[in-house]
């Protein structure tokens, strides 16, 4: 197999049997749109994934980027497949016609996202970062810095980076040092350092445009007091191009463990006092800024890490069945020729695992980004409320459970290899690298666990969670007879139940003031809720190809009877797990606040 | 912190307070020693594990071995350290007295394992696999044979590898191809090709005396056919000396995500048609040679696991000490200063799973290495028996539930640091890439639980699973009645009676000859078996830290605390597992029998 694993097949049945993307061609934002346009835009990734992207990804990894002279140096690769990508026209994807993009919708352009990210994660990183950038500064920007800045965001002239993080403050940003004084000219002096920026520095763009929480002089302590600055590596001269270098450091490049393509630095903002930012959106509304555009951000977590589930399993699959090895534990002659290993029971179970986590996760992002869309073209007010406190409530599952579970498959994917997928010859052990940056950024999933337990299935006197539950419990209704979607339905079913009781409780708990006790087991709360969810997407999954197979389909009969056998082992092997979890939650177990670190 | 993670307090716990080492000097074998000289030792290696093995343990991971100029080049720290331990006497830590070692208990030699093991697990293996090689040929080797290559082994000139695996068979042995012809002259003729070879070509030592798995010319297909030789890399010359060059080539090494100080090879023997090998033991019995060795590599491999396990948790219970960052739930007031992130629940949750994990890894493994203690000084062959059935069923669970389990504790320790963790800055992740090996090497983990199910539960009518059920039943009858105590009791009864309903039911399968349908699921059954088999061992341990606690020694009462508080995490996070396990085995669920690899 190539460095590029990839299942076309798995794309389509999910953007297209699963979530009918074309659906939103209906609406006149879309209407220039159709199944065939969305097609020519994969057909067209496809290829250059393969081509410019595929082609480098061991070489990224094995020479990461260094600073030489200066300047971060990277693989010459990664900017040739930048450059394609920007000329081929993906960084305007999800922008709008009037702005040079293609208009897609999100889901759609989430699709490209998978196809690229299957190919080279740590090079596309680069223009996702932009495009994010791109899509905050749209949203908050004055309609003087859109136009500044937006067109050569989106033509891919300049690129973007997030700058939130401090070498002390990951996770509690309210704690964040860096300062902005006002200039008296309307625009601020930064002064500060920034720890874990990606792409934070480098010699792909003739710009750099960092977005940067800091706090200006007098505001006050905590996440109030935040706000965010458009911070350009060169000032724009008269004409608008990158003049003068802004007085941004690069201070050092962190060597990671994986995703080593994309450089990740630490920025010293305004070491020699003339480092000139703007102000985006309102004083102290910083944190509200970055917030808004968060979802989006961890669904591309969350799709990041099943995309590298999938594709560890795809390599693993291949492996598996070409390498011979062993008999059938009913063959007793060692001259019988050895059969394939993907014969051998638990190398099946490894396979199966890594399919019913990965797929379930990729519908669970991919469900996530259809009710973005769904939001943004609803013109009903309540019907717009709850979707997005459905997207409210998936947001922490889609970014923790798909990276907690999707490293799971690669674990599997790895193991599955034996000694050979312990080398850097085959590519899983670097996948597994790769993937294990997902639980850690953009919120760890211990933050993850918080946000859901604490803020959002509480939020509303619980109305996102009932949303939720109406939801699966409208998709239990819609499923038919078949006797496998009796099973699923019923075993859902049960389990919904289960963690309705336990999501009252703990909210009584949480009601009544017992914040600490409530909110110790929040980890485990979002692996219940999260595998709950999933069983859903399998649901749907098993549906839909109950439905393909009724078609009659007989060259896709293998792949839709794979579905429901990958739905059938999520249900057997990982759905239960719910039980313990769940009674476990009950207990209030305060193991972990009864015990003191000089105990540990 | 420095590079070297070990904690004294936790070895003496586990040798002295609860493993009781010293009993073992009441036989006339260990009558020379007493913890007095066992404590030296574990001293002795304490400093040189910090000053010469932990020093370098970065750098050769990030500094692998290469091929120069034909020969395999390692950074010259791997060859100090290794002169300084075979100085120190510790090559022949567990060999006899009149063997030129210090002829300690099994136990305390996995002890000093355990300290070499925490600072450097990359250099310490080429001692290790010297002494593995050197306690085969005891067993195995004729009287000449042990008197030309013993002595050079256990005096550390001569080097020693294990040769089992080709490049197409690693798991299935019985197909390796690696062709012995006899000479005439009483010696064989060797070829073939040697795959993963640890320590397989180096500079260290005058010699490297290779045992090798080959076929006699004529032998049978299969296992049967297969018989061990010791193949040196420079044949002895009249003086037995190392002399010419025996027809060995380097044929590349392999490069790993891991464990990268310890140099890995593909050897071609004969390539020349000039490879000279002896026979050790009966043709045909090579197997059956190796294989009475392999439960002590095992052991080896668990503990090696459940050290890394530690190791990582120590660093990182270090860090969270050390880091302040976030506030309490109820602390409302951003100005109030953060709090050390081990103040957290759910970073709590991750040092206390670690500890869970890894003390109950450390434990298993190091009731093992007492079974051979106890099995080579008792007299009556009923015992002798007996320990060795136990023995053996423990072995695929030391080496596969501490490895699986041992990594998990790893991801929760990398987790800990958040974004330093995912850095080359700082241990957790050359540990948790060192540790991947642990699930694959020495008979992957899926293969230890086909042995665990389909040989060691069932074999001699469950002789050997009765024997561990009584003696976790003794346990609990031991086990006093204080409450916390009395709870552990409690649920390892229920849990016990479980898993022995769950084994009849499949030993029943098995006997009526469905041995795919029982195996299929048999990497369930060993995590179900090896999680009781583990909150077996931390009843033990919470009986013992109850004993220290009415001991009264106030120094000591958070240590023991601490043990409480584990054991308390381990029975209610970790145990209630079984329940989920046991019915899936009951259901005797076929999904990945039924799958098809076209369908994957």
């Amino acid at each position: 197999m190539s460095a590029f694993a990839f299942r076309r097949r798995e794309l389509d049945f999910q953007l297209h049997e699963l979530l009918a993307v074309s659906r939103f061609c209906a609406h006149p934002r879309y209407a220039m749109h159709d199944r065939a346009t969305f097609d020519a835009s994969f057909d067209a990734a496809e290829t250059l994934a393969a081509e410019t992207f595929a082609n480098h990804v061991a070489r990224a990894d094995a020479e990461e980027p260094r600073i030489v002279e200066g300047k971060v140096r990277l693989i010459p690769e990664v900017k040739a497949a930048i450059d394609a990508y920007i000329q081929a026209g993906f960084m305007g994807s999800a922008f709008d016609l009037d702005e040079g993009g293609s208009q897609l919708p999100y889901t759609v352009s989430q699709g490209l996202a998978w196809i690229f990210t299957a190919a080279n994660v740590g090079t596309v990183a680069y223009p996702f970062l932009t495009m994010a950038a791109a899509n905050l500064l749209r949203a908050h920007g004055s309609p003087a810095q859109k136009q500044r800045f937006l067109p050569a965001m989106i033509a891919g002239r300049w690129f973007g980076t997030m700058c939130l993080s401090e070498p002390h403050a990951g996770s509690s940003l309210g704690d964040l040092r860096c300062r902005a004084e006002p200039t008296g000219e309307g625009d601020y002096r930064l002064s500060g350092s920034k720890m874990w920026i990606s792409a934070g520095e480098h010699e792909l763009s003739e710009n750099i445009i960092h977005f940067v929480l800091a706090r200006i002089s007098g505001a006050p302590a905590g996440t109030r007091g935040i706000s965010l600055f458009l911070v350009p590596r060169y000032r724009l001269d008269a004409q608008g191009q990158p003049g003068v270098h802004n007085d941004i450091a690069l201070a050092g490049l962190n060597h990671k463990m994986g995703y080593r393509g994309t450089t990740n630095c630490l920025l010293n903002f305004g070491e020699r006092g003339d480092c000139r930012g703007e102000l985006v959106g309102a004083p102290g509304q910083g944190l509200a800024c970055m917030f808004h555009m968060m979802n989006e951000a961890r669904i591309g977590v969350g799709l990041n890490a099943a995309v590298l589930a999938h594709t560890g399993y795809l390599h693993s699959l291949d492996y598996a069945r070409q390498r011979p090895q062993g008999r059938r534990p009913g063959e007793r002659d060692p001259a019988s020729p050895p059969v394939m290993i993907s014969e051998h029971a638990d190398v099946r179970r490894m396979l199966l695992q890594q399919k019913a986590l990965s797929e379930g996760a990729l519908a669970l992002c991919l469900y996530g980004a259809s009710l973005v869309d769904e939001q943004a073209i609803s013109r009903e007010p309540a019907e717009r409320e709850a979707l997005g406190q459905e997207l409210e409530i998936l947001t922490p599952m889609i970014k923790a459970w798909s990276s907690h579970y999707g490293l799971e498959a690669n674990y599997w994917g790895l193991q599955t290899l034996g000694g050979y997928g312990y080398t850097r010859d085959y590519p899983l052990e670097r996948i597994y690298r790769d993937n294990r940056l997902n639980p850690i950024h953009e919120g760890t999933n211990g933050i993850q666990a918080l946000d859901l337990l604490g803020r959002k299935v509480v939020a509303g006197q619980g109305a996102a969670f009932r949303r939720l539950m109406a939801r699966i419990e409208a998709s239990r209704a819609e499923a038919g007879g078949e006797p496998l979607l009796a099973e699923l339905v019923d075993a859902l079913g049960q389990a919904q139940q289960r963690v309705i009781r336990t999501t009252l409780s703990l909210g009584s708990v949480l009601a009544r003031g017992e914040v600490e006790r409530g909110l110790a087991n929040a980890w485990v709360y979002l692996q219940m809720l999260g595998t709950l969810t999933v069983a859903w997407m399998w649901l749907r999954q098993a549906r839909c190809a109950q439905a393909g197979l009724a078609g009659g389909a007989t060259a896709d009969a293998d792949y839709y009877q794979g579905k429901l056998l990958a739905a059938r082992f999520f249900y057997r092997w990982e759905l239960p797990q719910i039980e313990r979890q769940a009674a476990l939650l009950d207990s209030l177990d305060d193991t972990v606040l009864h015990c003191r670190s000089t105990q540990l």
